[in-house]
């Protein structure tokens, strides 16, 4: 689907391993993390910014598709070709050599391919990290497109708030290179254009590297189970805990008792921690920590949080109906497993939503009533982050009842969750999972005129190529 | 120089209480802060979104120029008409009726008009703050405009990184009012319109509303005085004690000598808190604060701080000189007199300039060697935030030797100070106070062609109309 001349002057700006063809070496490249199927002309895998500009200034020039890859690890078709084999896709895992740590500055500049796991790991025995949690290793490019947030958002933030700085290769016929890796903590001269290639899958210009904020590393962490009394009891209970607890509550996640009978039946390393075996309705799963390493004089931070949970717990309509503090490895480890863990309870349907706070479990309860009425053979098993307002909303579909899921039954599914999430609740359509092909559809349905209008104008400014999977205009 | 149909088209939309022209009142709309003394046609009183989008949709039709003003508290010439008198003056000061909290979501929705004083005195009892701790007392539209730091920026970073949704009216000639009020913390739906009118003056478009994140009130403060051994040990200094304290650190704030003297023989009420009257060259205030009730079985936090400094202090290589845990009510009264302060110390040339953390001192310690060869007449009188990398880098000018400080040598010497911070420290040349009229020159010198093409071609798309005092393109 390309011809021999741009493979050749590919090649040219590349090296002849710069540039993959062969069908094998494609196939790691044309699929995403979770179904995602697409066919690629040819992979790109640049070394450098000065590289990604030069292959971006040919393919603008003649007209080449681009789509953006990072560590591949997205869920919504944002980093994987089409099917239509026209698409080249432009790979950062190469994008690795620069790693310049500031201590005082507490920051480090790296190349949009680092692994998250690798920052964090060399960054350890000097006890800092990049406070962002997930349960996958994506490379840092692609977390930069999707502005991911975690389990710790309630904490540190997104990665749009530990962002310092960028550099972005444009989409336009020069290959034009933004440099805004200033480092600085306080900016305020002018537009701060790293915000437009944040959160926005690529599709304004390829972000090649960054300034990222660093945090102390968690140097004593305790963890506990919390029941609510009722699902209304959820709000108390997180507003009790940030009463008390402040900036050393780091997680506050919701899972629902159907993600947890799913999980335990389904990976057999975790142990049931219930009484009894008994999985309640829902819990949360509270985390404290602090950096610092312990002291002395210092009460210990399971005390601390078992202290509090009493004074909770022994408050008049105390919201909580049990609670245990645990092993933090333990209890994570139940947390982290749940997206695997559903996916074998039947065929997956996932939504990644947010809303205000008080309207996560507000959703789940609603839906929970008129699920049954409009989708038989369909059940709830969500998960998500309570703290701070998103929810993986998994849809399992007993296949065996209902058929098999085909692509009309999706899209139905799919438009009614997303009506009620937005329409009814004035929530997202995604939390922490981008656009892509896959909510290309939702986009187009949910986004005023207007914006669409400005994002059309926006991408004519910056990147009027082709790039990325998603159209915002 | 504005027609008495313009004027009488205007008092339609707003009524006759809502358009101001009488000398007298005018006035109070036409300086600014400090220095700053301009002549508006006319000044306008909307009292909600409605009725600024009708008088922005009316000017923009008549290509009248409009100048947004919020509290008037800003430094840099960005709320206040120039001295044309041909400019209208669109004052946020009556849109202050909206106050919806969100307990849940942690979150409020306030007009743009709104007091950070009124905020935060209405969130008190309820344990809840806007965490934005600033000098000055002013309204939420301006802060938005310059997203401004503050004091405790290392702990809660600025207005950005607070802000969950906006509502803003165009400079178009419809008055568009886009809505991105959601107040989610998580939406990863495309462009993230709202940090496009963060930081830039109104020169995008006029805030209205906004749904502004709230943290816990402190409800625990220790304060203590910090002299470093050298002005090399203050980076030192900030790593033990971001180390052993983390979430607690709260504020780190740098005040030179030269400004503290000055603020204690200009600030009568202050008492001299050093050893023998002696000020030190260099002075940190650091602060350490929790946001829960102190609990029984927790040692106070005055001994966690007393800990954790005789720590560093004990340390091989110390880089404390001495240090004193003091009542915070007076501590910090000496560190917000330090503006007022250095302004009775003789002709005051400021600068708001930012670093990467390490070079805030690196930056003053080049001009204290450097300056006198080149303004042998002028004294640095600087404090600001090391925990961030902001510098209030103040200059005073010995105007008995050195003859009044005329507008060609504050050129010179701002140039020249400029010149330093941008080229050969990679600093910024407005950390938090913005751009306005007063840094427009700079702007114009600093910003890279293409940076102000993009700032250009965003005008045309967002607010074509002549709006607020700075040219971004």
């Amino acid at each position: 689907m390309i011809g021999e001349r741009h493979k050749t002057a590919l090649a040219e700006i590349l090296g002849a391993d710069g540039v993959v063809q062969d069908c094998a070496s494609l196939a790691a490249y044309e699929n995403g993390a979770r179904y995602d199927r697409g066919s690629a002309a040819l992979v790109l895998r640049p070394r450098g910014t000065a590289e990604v500009s030069a292959c971006v200034a040919y393919c603008v020039r003649e007209h080449i598709e681009l789509i953006p890859q990072s560590g591949n690890t997205g869920l919504v078709s944002g980093s994987t070709p089409d099917t239509s084999g026209a698409q080249v896709v432009l790979s950062l895992d190469r994008m690795t050599p620069i790693f310049d740590l500031d201590i005082d500055n507490r920051s480090i500049h790296v190349d949009a391919g680092t692994r998250l796991s690798d920052i964090n790991g060399r960054l350890e025995p000097g006890g800092l990290f990049f406070p962002i949690d997930l349960s996958a290793d994506p490379r840092v490019g692609g977390m930069l497109a999707t502005n991911t947030g975690g389990s710790r958002f309630l904490k540190y933030g997104d990665v749009r708030s530990n962002t310092l700085g960028l550099k972005v290769v444009l989409a336009d016929e020069a290959g034009t290179v933004v440099d805004l890796l200033s480092g600085l903590r306080k900016n305020n001269t002018g537009v701060d254009w790293k915000q437009l290639f944040i959160g926005t899958s690529g599709a304004f210009g390829i972000v090649t590297e960054c300034v990222l904020n660093l945090e102390r590393l968690p140097r004593q962490v305790s963890t506990a189970y919390l029941v609510p009394r009722t699902g209304t009891a959820v709000m108390p209970l997180l507003r009790a805990m940030e009463e008390r607890l402040g900036s050393y509550l780091s997680a506050f996640e919701g899972m629902s008792g159907n993600a947890i009978t799913a999980t335990l039946a389904h990976v057999p390393s975790l142990r049931n921690p219930f009484q009894n075996g008994d999985v309640p309705n829902y819990v949360i799963l509270a985390e404290v920590s602090r950096s610092w390493l312990p002291r002395d004089d210092e009460q210990p931070l399971d005390a601390v949080l078992e202290t509090v949970l009493a004074e909770v717990w022994g408050a008049e309509d105390a919201p909580l109906a049990n609670a245990f503090v645990g092993p933090a490895r333990e209890m994570w480890a139940l947390r982290h497993a749940l997206s695997e863990g559903v996916k074998h309870a039947g065929r997956l349907v996932a939504f990644d939503l947010s809303f205000r706070r008080a309207d996560v479990l507000a959703f789940c309860d609603w839906m929970k009533l008129e699920l049954p009425s409009h989708f038989p053979d369909v059940a709830i098993f969500d998960f998500g982050h309570i703290g701070d307002g998103g929810v993986h909303f998994n849809l399992v579909v007993d296949e065996a009842r209902a058929g098999p899921v085909d692509i009309a039954f999706e899209r139905r599914l799919r438009d009614w969750v997303y009506s009620i999430a937005v329409d009814r609740f004035g929530g997202s359509f995604s939390a922490e999972h981008g656009v892509g092909r896959k909510n290309q559809a939702y986009y187009d349905l949910y986004t005023q005129k207007k914006h669409k209008d400005l994002a059309a104008g926006l991408k004519q400014l910056t990147s009027p190529g082709r790039l990325g999977s998603v159209c915002f205009g």
